[in-house]
């Protein structure tokens, strides 16, 4: 059966050009070997592959970068495809967006992760090994104390719209309460200059997962009579939960994954 | 502000390298050239951009691929990527399925879609556009009256296995009742012999969507004492819901959507 598969599409390409069944089964033998033993998948990691089912959240709770994948990763990230990626996402947001009808009464939210979504560390992650370097807590947090970190523009651009149509921002971010006052000044300079609240995870959430943390305080929001139109994350974990908002948007992410 | 990202982009390279500030900073224009002014996003539909928010879920309710994109979609079905893709979550399924402790009692189930899961109808859609032609229920039909569907290849060996590590499988389909037998003789035909339930949707179901009409059916298969250890499909309406299992993996489908 494994044999089938291959050989029909190997025969596809007739078929699709002739729509002839005859050509089909005739044409099976000679078009096989065009497809290097009849389609079988090349073996080793792929990385792009690994990168969608990443991206799918089919691939959960990695720690690192595969080895393997570091070029890949960085120029990816460098490179035009991941804005692009980015883009596409964030228009797709619009779209969306613009359909909305609002209350006017000022209780429509957007809720922005921030790290790789809001702001970009990726001038960070370029000199750690995208991602394939374990998480260095004290290293990150030296770089986030520096609040140099710039707007991810496609998220900027997302911003300002968003608040021209007349939404109201939520950040919520992994980011503890210590760093709230470089993470506001961060956010200025970047050219995020308002927003409803600037969520940051309190110690009293120590030790639970992102997921609960983020579910707990979007309920919060709710609970305040606000309604999440729309959620916007790099992490599944921004947008997996409970109150997630009535549309949720996934921005790549193949450096880390947060739980 | 949307400048200072790309300059910093095109800084990094630099910095990745050298690790010095200085250079960083005195580098900045001389790079910026390098980038296309600045690692601008390249304007226009990126087909691959695309592929990847449709299968991180984040553009939906689609009616049919970007005319622009058919052949890019065509290349990508009959080539190498879709079936290591498709083998990425696979392995990943494995690697799941691997660890699990199972009840003993026979009530651990995988759930799988049928198309474009368990068998594959591109010998189809290679004959009407890859997506870009609207759905024809004619002549789709016609294709799978024929019960010629080759198993994906990749889902075969992930249900070879997952019986040989001792789970149950159902498939879980939105082919209509009248398709049992043709379904049945095609699963047969394509190498899956053996099943726990074959799940196709009652006419009850006319008008519920796939997420509805899934969610009950896994609803009672709970009720019934099964645990669904996990569920595969091409369909995020197949992953999403309620009572998905415990773990979900989505296989990629750039051809069509259902809600």
């Amino acid at each position: 059966m494994r044999l089938l598969f291959p050989l029909l599409l190997a025969a596809i390409l007739v078929v699709a050009t002739t729509g002839s069944e005859e050509e089909f089964l005739n044409q099976i033998h000679a078009l096989q070997p065009r497809y290097g033993g009849g389609g079988t998948p090349v073996q080793g990691l792929s990385c792009l592959s690994w990168r969608l089912s990443v991206e799918a959240h089919n691939i959960i709770d990695w720690k690192t970068v595969p080895q393997a994948c570091k070029d890949y990763v960085g120029h990816y990230m460098l490179g035009h495809q991941y804005r692009k990626d980015s883009e596409a996402v964030v228009d797709e947001a619009l779209v969306y967006a613009q359909s909305l009808q609002l209350g006017g009464d000022g209780k429509d939210l957007w809720v922005f992760d921030i790290d790789e979504t809001t702001l970009s560390n990726l001038p960070y992650y370029a000199k750690h090994g995208f991602g394939v370097e374990p998480y260095n807590s004290t290293l990150f947090n030296l770089w986030v104390d520096d609040g140099k970190a710039p707007a991810l523009p496609e998220s900027l651009k997302l911003y300002g719209k968003l608040l021209s149509l007349g939404l109201k921002v939520v950040f919520i971010t992994g980011r503890p309460e210590s760093q709230r006052n470089v993470t506001t000044k961060n956010l200025h300079k970047a050219g995020y200059h308002t927003w409803e609240k600037l969520i940051l995870k309190e110690s009293s959430y120590t030790g639970y997962t992102a997921v609960a943390y983020k579910s707990s305080e979007r309920k919060m929001l709710e609970k305040d009579g606000y309604r999440i139109a729309g959620n916007i994350g790099d992490q599944w974990s921004d947008i997996l939960g409970t109150y997630v908002g009535n549309r949720t948007f996934k921005l790549p992410d193949p450096m880390y994954y947060i739980s």
